[in-house]
């Protein structure tokens, strides 16, 4: 059974997915923590000097993305063939192409930017929960495939973070979105994950 | 035989990974490409109002790097297990925010941000390049594998892209890089594709 520590910071972002994954795929993993003041540290011993990133055996793989698909194939959760798969990673893309709007807004150091990016992030944040609503009403509730797949794990994954960002909850107003993010929530694996896992501002 | 259209702007950008990818993988197809003043009957069309997007048949489907990566599996390109699939998947996605970085710069229409977005995008670049050198240099001159994988195929895809935003040949200081870009364009499918794509300004 190999080891695997996924190192991130104190708090969900980027590293929830994995840290979903992994509990979703009944993997024990080292849950590292890094602080602010550790990080000047940790940075140039990552591959990319970013995180999360995951080692397996002592070696390093970056990207959360590429982590996840990674874990995904040794569970139940990437489809049922090529076709799924590719439908799989769209949503996926699509997901975090939206995370990454709120977090450019959120992290933004900038105040004379903070309006526009404002404006934006909560435009595309409309457009992306409308659009992601009518995928899951034709689809029987998932993203793809009319079944569980890592796509719903991943957008359930961030659907607190970027709460957060937005301060209010993304699918007070989407049906679909709000019960696949509370089936995610219920699966044993990731209730007891999230029934563990530190307390943190977001 | 399925029957494939890719629909994209009359330029490379996001859409030059899916025909690099689609002409090495010997597959015929329709390549689309959309004005801008065609773009406003197009837009409401497509799954996420954006593109590229690859019809299979009749079937959209959207998001670059799901369509590559969907393609890669159709031919030898995408590593011999789910770790090399993991490493690929990763530079992939390392590549792509090295793209966004530039993009974002050039493709920016406040005047007043783009002193910090050029800063920002010309600093990331030279880090990307230095880190990329590095793992073709211990690697065979390729990113992952010791053989040519997807992600040295997506890499010398946006080669020109990244270089008309640098308003220079980004690979110039870094010969591994500039191998691999230049074994990828030789190969005989890309080749015949690249002899053959309308010529645009980028």
């Amino acid at each position: 059974m190999p080891s695997y520590k996924l190192t991130y910071f104190n708090f969900t972002g980027l590293g929830e997915p994995v840290r979903f994954m992994l509990s979703y795929a009944g993997i024990d993993f080292e849950d590292e923590r890094v602080s602010d003041e550790e990080w000047p540290q940790y940075k140039p011993l990552m591959p990319m000097e970013q995180v999360p990133v995951l080692e397996i055996d002592g070696k390093k793989y970056n990207q959360s993305l590429a982590i996840c698909r990674f874990i995904a194939k040794k569970s139940d959760v990437y489809g049922r063939d090529d076709i799924e798969a590719l439908q799989i990673d769209s949503a996926v893309n699509s997901i975090n192409d939206l995370r990454h709007e709120m977090a450019n807004y959120f992290w933004n150091t900038r105040p004379e930017w903070t309006p526009i990016l404002k404006e934006r992030a909560f435009e595309r944040l409309g457009f992306y929960l409308d659009k992601f609503e009518a995928i899951l009403n034709v689809n029987g509730g998932y993203f793809v495939g009319k079944k569980l797949t890592w796509a719903d794990i991943f957008f359930a994954s961030l659907h607190d973070y970027m709460s957060s960002m937005a301060e209010k909850d993304i699918t007070a107003g989407h049906p679909k979105l709000k019960n696949v993010f509370n089936e995610v929530c219920n699966l044993p694996n990731i209730k007891s994950y999230l029934a563990n896992r530190p307390k943190t501002k977001f």
